[in-house]
């Protein structure tokens, strides 16, 4: 017998199962359900997986895991008029409450009520089905497949970044740490017409995908061996002609050498960007900052436009995102792919739905 | 016989002197010299005299202190039009190129090759007469005093930082360290339309004086024993009903607990700028920066415009400056100026030209 | 019997009359039901009472008149968290669909589904009893009387004006019209820190009316015979030694003429923004508006933060509305509120909300 | 006998020749000589040359013409570093003052004292030698050619344009006259990231040359008999799927009609940049502007960046200039090319440089 609605499900930590759900009701006329056909794991996922928690959110009960989805509108509410049964859609897995101050100033992504799928207490999209509302999703033209659908999250992760960065055509940037996010925010800075994009990471082997994929020239500090991460930007910006420093930097590190390094490597008023989570702490050089007036931001999931951008961005080949999938399991196997991220094992491994007789 | 022109001459550190050096000559058609008649003193200057060095800059040869003054033109060049002999003006004691990328973009305060008044190797405004260019001499109308002008060098600080954090009406904004740029931060908030002003020290005098002087609220940490700087946020924001978090923080102390606390206290998406100079390095919560998506920013001396807003704020009325100065001594007693700020008292202290006679 | 939900309708073009409606159901969560205490009139109103319609929006059914008002929260919804029953707030009367691209990019009052009091088919506030959510409902401080409350509606139709002119500090302004509207203008510009505010009209008992309320200077171009734009333009800037031109224009009266000398007055690199209605089309000088750089905006409405923002304003004195009050009637006489409007008597006309035993 | 310095003068209206007018002086240490080696004409040199005057500039003494450039160092002041004998570079033919509001505060192609190649009563570079300071020199890497280095000049009002327009990547723009400027727009929106790049002419063989080289749509309104600005807005928004209107609109015709157009084709919210210039006053939609909170913006030339952010687009293959060029000829033969972009031949002709030995 086909199953409802079946979902992978965090039960405690290192302890997943699979549980056929019912079919989630529209909450309201808005409101659509989505047949889920592709999701991405990221290390937030299997974070959550490993640890039950990501700071101060804990999951206390049985929590449905992913939020990178693609996926195929099955049923509509009453008031629905952009999408249709049959779309094919990339699924903005945070619903934001639409009432409070950043909701309104167009700043949904810092809502204080934000029901982010996979974050607990909210289920994730690794499911059947999944319900969200319509402006939530966003419909995929022809020319983008549901694979590159479910890549949309990261992507749009990359392009709030750089609508954070204010990135300008002609410009140069560092980018620390080509992980999937490092790598999509290198490739989107070239869409956004950035001239040099240096790429900086401990791994060769993802500083060479990374020339290949988007960026200009790439740097690894291990080559350096001793070097402060003072010398290490002045090596960067000798090496790639950055005579007053670079425009912008990107830390999708985490890593306290890669942030210092990036404040060093910036040109007076240069602007940085925090894009990736590592120890809570870290050792700033903050007179150097003061000094250089860098301007430095936060980059908090997405918001306003971005999903609509990154369709966007893969519908007019400005970026590509196919080369970065290194992984398909069927989703009996979702298990297998949360331990092929754990492992480090290629850039992103998409876990396949729900099949319509499973 | 009188002086040509009698200057306060740091030789090195603690070793102060006179010299009568020859007036300095007009170097291009568009200069003018100006009579110095109140100089005040700051941190800046106090630190050259007592340790010769600010970071990477050295006292190397002897150096003229001071250069926060106001003066009257006692020559102008042949191409001058916007001052005249005998007028009263601010001095902007920063002279850029003109030419490098930061001065052309509107970011004269960046350039690299600036020529900044008592920053090694360029002589300071302590002195009978001082060369400038006219654009940097800023016309003091009938309503501002001498003493008045002598303090627009500060209040320009304040209004820079005020532009940095961009505060809007309305919005709250807490002040962390308030010595006169502190205090003058305040002010400049409360005449850009901020309604909540929450100053923040250790020295509970100064706190009292803000209150008066332009807070409309304090907060001395020193009254909470053993909290860590994210529950004096809470502490301070629960106290003023600032109920998502504050809009605009500022660090004018230099001090990690302040920067951390700052941090804490803002709203998602809050402004943070720093000013005060402390310790290069210290300690920061990049992780709670980053998910709040709190913009930071440098503030670095001050730029386009900000020697004028400063002159209009006072003659408009929008902020007073008179009740800063606490002291006043003749040229001949400079030293015992340096004395008084090194010791901690007062806030402002003036030191008067040399006289005509003299 | 006193009224269910007493309402002043607007039948056909001049025919007003009152219903008794059934009192309006919540029809969220989050909606709120207010007793209307007070409500302003605007031109807006009257022209919808005189033809029948504004522009497109025409008037095809009996509609409540009304939109500036304030009352107390009578009912709440089940989810209501922000606003209690017994509360005195403003009530914005547009509410927007919360999902389409400018609702949720932070300008809801560009969202093509809005739903404003008053503009057909929409009613308005005229009534007894008016519903609402609660984010539309903003809370009036101790400190601020239901009739200033009603005034919060053409308070922050100005406050979006000089948002959208970004005045800053400092800077000089002409506003051209001082209707409601214009002084409004003016009061908030000075708030927000500008030095010099110049209100241009053709009444001179307005123009003394603004000179006592909030502008610093005044230009009356009937006193200007035969004088084309241009020449006004010069005369406004030398009378006012706005040596380059003004930073900012606002036209708050729709007249081509005044649209023509604002562009004339304003310095290279100005802000104009136009803010009233007259002909749909005039005749503009596009290429010195061109040569000059100058931004235009549109000014529609207002949006996220505007109410709160001209709550706070009269809350901490920064702005005063209650001299704009020049007469009060009861709702039975709501109609001599809409005939003074349009006899051009007094600023503003506030009618009483229906009386409990009424 | 070679020339010293051979220039091509306009005497007076119509009437142009030959003079060997002196080598230039450097004025400053940091002048430099360029030997010029390839110029272009704009439709202002042509302008010039039929009617003696542009607007308020009037010429009223011989002067040489010319002002899109490129050419080699000859010799460079004591002071310059930036630029060295020999090498190729792009001239930016505007010297600003340097000293007063606009200029630093970037924006210098505001500057009143602006000091303007061939502009009355400033000579240009339609001479063998001209001199400027070094940092209007853009040198030019080896991959730009000195033809493609003399399109810099109108690359470079494309660029501003785009600035003033503030497009980002997967906007939508239609640009209204497509001459070199227009047809430039379009490249450089390509270049910025926008998706749909509309162009609108009433010259078909412009429009298809448009499509092939940047354009992603076009519109001819000759195709629309007797249809209303408004009507082919609605016609152009319909072709290309602009469901809520364009996101920006550039008049590069300086025609009422793409100017009407242009504001109602935008979408709530949108942008407006004025390029180009025709009859100084028009017929304009003033309420629709308003309603739909467009902002508009003039862009006159360009300012800090433009030309080095137009040399990097060449040099990455993001913009492509060679195929603008439809003529060439020899500095013997100028009148020749003032004649083919009066006959509207072609879309950009190149005058070479003075042979060294003529």
């Amino acid at each position: 017998m086909p199953s409802q609605n079946l979902s992978f499900v965090l039960k405690k930590p290192h302890e997943v199962t699979f549980e056929d759900r019912p079919v989630p009701e529209l909450k309201s006329d808005r409101d659509v359900l989505v047949q889920v056909k592709i999701t991405g794991i990221c290390g937030s996922d299997v974070h959550y997986w490993q640890h039950g928690r990501i700071g101060d959110f804990v999951v206390k009960a049985p929590m449905v895991l992913g939020h990178e989805s693609s996926g195929i509108i099955a049923k509509v509410g009453p008031a629905v008029t952009t999408v249709k049964v049959g779309q094919q859609v990339a699924l903005e897995p945070g619903i934001p409450c639409r009432y409070c101050v950043p909701c309104k100033a167009g700043k949904y992504n810092l809502c204080p009520d934000m029901k982010f799928a996979a974050t607990p207490p909210y289920d994730g999209t690794l499911a059947k089905f999944y319900v969200l509302p319509e402006d939530f999703c966003v419909p995929l033209p022809e020319n983008v497949s549901l694979e590159e659908g479910a890549l949309v999250e990261p992507l749009s992760v990359g392009v709030h970044i750089m609508k954070q960065a204010e990135i300008k055509p002609g410009q140069s940037i560092v980018v620390f740490g080509v992980g999937p996010i490092g790598l999509l925010c290198c490739a989107v800075a070239r869409a956004f017409g950035a001239s040099k994009v240096i790429a900086v990471d401990i791994n060769q082997d993802r500083l060479n995908f990374a020339l290949k994929y988007a960026a200009t020239g790439t740097f690894n500090p291990m080559t350096q061996v001793g070097k402060s991460p003072a010398e290490n930007a002045e090596t960067i910006n000798g090496l790639f002609r950055l005579t007053v420093g670079a425009d912008v930097a990107v830390d999708a590190s985490g890593a306290q050498q890669s942030i210092v390094t990036a404040i060093h490597a910036l040109r007076n008023g240069g602007t940085f960007v925090q894009a990736g989570m590592g120890r809570p702490d870290i050792e700033f050089p903050i007179v150097t900052m003061c000094c250089k007036e860098i301007t430095m931001k936060g980059s908090f999931r997405y918001g306003p436009g971005d999903y609509k951008l990154a369709v966007d961005l893969i519908a007019t080949g400005k970026v590509s995102v196919k080369e970065l999938v290194t992984g398909r399991v069927k989703f009996g196997q979702a298990e297998e792919a949360f331990n092929q991220v754990l492992g480090g094992k290629g850039i992103k491994v998409l876990i396949e739905g729900v099949e319509d007789d499973a």
